[in-house]
């Protein structure tokens, strides 16, 4: 039985070997607050499952895991500076506890640092392992950006939507799992379905996290309900209200932008997305999403019981109400 | 006869190598403007040379001169953010004519494409290339956060601000020269001389900016003389000012600091460092880094005429008046 916090722990308790100076003080201490404020370690244990599947030990693939998790929070410090997030993981954001240079700056050197670690994969792996990390790493990037364009734009499709989650974050969970795989020596051929493994499974993922995000058990969810409401962002489930919404009902979104009170807004716009078969839609793509993935991992060819804990894990993604 | 004009040329008509795709707009088009702002791209060129004093012909490490370019240029467009620097070569810096989330986000990407530049390195001198370029990376963003630490400090020593710029500015020229290097197959002890060379004449170059700062012939400088007495910026001069002053010197050093007249500010300063012969003791220890470097380059097993290139640009930074 797959026992995610096992995963968790062990990641953990290999932070440590990520190598952070005591001096300068305001570059390495938000690189060690930032790396400790917890998460689920999703990216890492992935690169662990990645290297179990083709029958290596994760002991020997920790750089490469812990590497993933480096990048990640790169990413999480410089997105929070853009999005001006005040809060992550219930804790100051690093712009917010230090300032806005500091972040730049201990971000700056945390991409280095995934670097540093990634190069201690066995030196005739480094090619491939660089080339997946470097396109992988454009690629969130392209992401992010696209996603602070969708920003400013009214015409957004679910697939450019889809495109963009895709970039911002299941590139990286596909890359996750490569990581392993590459260094666990795996064929082409699985290399390629692994990948596309996780690619589904983070994009559905994520219109799942949309659908959460207004109809997760407020007594479960840990954050506001309906956050997403409130900023009017563009998620999967506005966009699909908007393509099923008839004239009339575009307008009472139109109207439900401005909307003041906050509990009204909430209320009636999932009243609306409820009429419109918003969720239900949405849940059909995630099912879809997720059949793929669980395809995808059909077709590696290693015995059943290796993909368990990869599968287990999916499950365990797509199976959670918070 | 060494032509610094002709390899500036040689490595901008080689910048269209660097993959920018178009969009995302906002992420892309920021990297284009600022690699076309000029500059005399002083540290490609040292990769040049530096596989050049080996043997190897320059069209055989573009890709490794072009990273070193990439890299340098993502530094100057994240300093620019924390410097809240408005220009750069008489240009608008990224955050000023887009904004702080894209030269954030676009430096990002920048420091990715380093990476997928040198990475067209052989396969078998990826890991020293690598190595080399990680630790100077993190070296430099050390650097940058002892420049910033500075500023509110009022007891930096000389041979911090030494070792600041040896880490922000410095590091920087002896790897591009040792990337070269590498490439060229050079000899460990070569590479340890080479990278001497570059350490040295980029701390050299660095006090000789600061005297040029409130020394230079106005007519040549191209900006403000005097800046960084008006910023009251630590500069080696400034700290060995400082140093050199008596108990009196230096309660006229503090009321000048205040003092709002700029042109009484910058000409009573002058006066100063003059009786204190701070300007004479920097451009001993210039001299003293200069000789450094020229030591080094003797050192290096390769025939004289080899090292004339080198040599010659060398004498270039350090014989220029502006």
């Amino acid at each position: 039985m797959f026992e995610l916090k096992e995963y968790t722990n062990f990641i953990e308790s290999h932070l440590d070997e990520i190598d952070t100076p005591l001096e300068p003080r305001d570059l390495y201490d938000p690189i060690r607050y930032f790396l400790n404020i917890g998460g689920k370690r999703i990216r890492p244990i992935l690169t662990l499952l990645g290297a179990e599947l083709f029958g290596m030990k994760k002991e020997d693939v920790i750089p490469q895991a812990l590497s993933v998790e480096v990048f990640h929070n790169f990413t999480l410090i410089h997105d929070d500076i853009m999005d001006e997030a005040p809060l992550r993981r219930n804790q100051p954001t690093v712009h917010e506890k230090w300032n806005t240079n500091v972040a730049v700056l201990s971000g700056d050197v945390m991409l280095i640092k995934a670097y540093q670690l990634l190069c201690k994969a066995p030196p005739e792996k480094l090619p491939e392992v660089l080339e997946l990390f470097n396109n992988t790493a454009v690629e969130v990037c392209e992401g992010q950006q696209l996603d602070m364009d969708f920003e400013s734009r009214n015409d957004v499709t679910i697939s450019e939507y889809i495109e963009m989650i895709r970039l911002k974050t299941s590139v990286l969970l596909g890359a996750a799992l490569n990581l392993g795989a590459i260094v666990a020596g795996a064929s082409k051929e699985d290399k390629k379905h692994l990948y596309a493994f996780g690619q589904n499974i983070g994009i559905a993922f994520q219109i799942q996290d949309d659908i959460l995000d207004l109809y997760a058990d407020p007594e479960k969810f840990g954050k506001q309900v309906g956050g997403d409401v409130i900023s009017n962002k563009k998620t999967v489930l506005q966009l699909t209200a908007i393509a099923n919404s008839n004239k009339e009902q575009r307008e009472i979104l139109k109207q439900l932008h401005d909307e003041k009170n906050l509990e009204v807004k909430i209320q009636k716009t999932r009243e609306l997305f409820d009429q419109v078969k918003a969720k239900a839609d949405c849940q059909e793509m995630m099912q879809e999403y997720y059949s793929r993935a669980k395809n995808s991992i059909e077709k590696i060819s290693v015995p059943e019981e290796m993909k368990q804990n990869l599968l287990q894990l999916g499950s365990y993604l797509m199976e959670r109400d918070i």
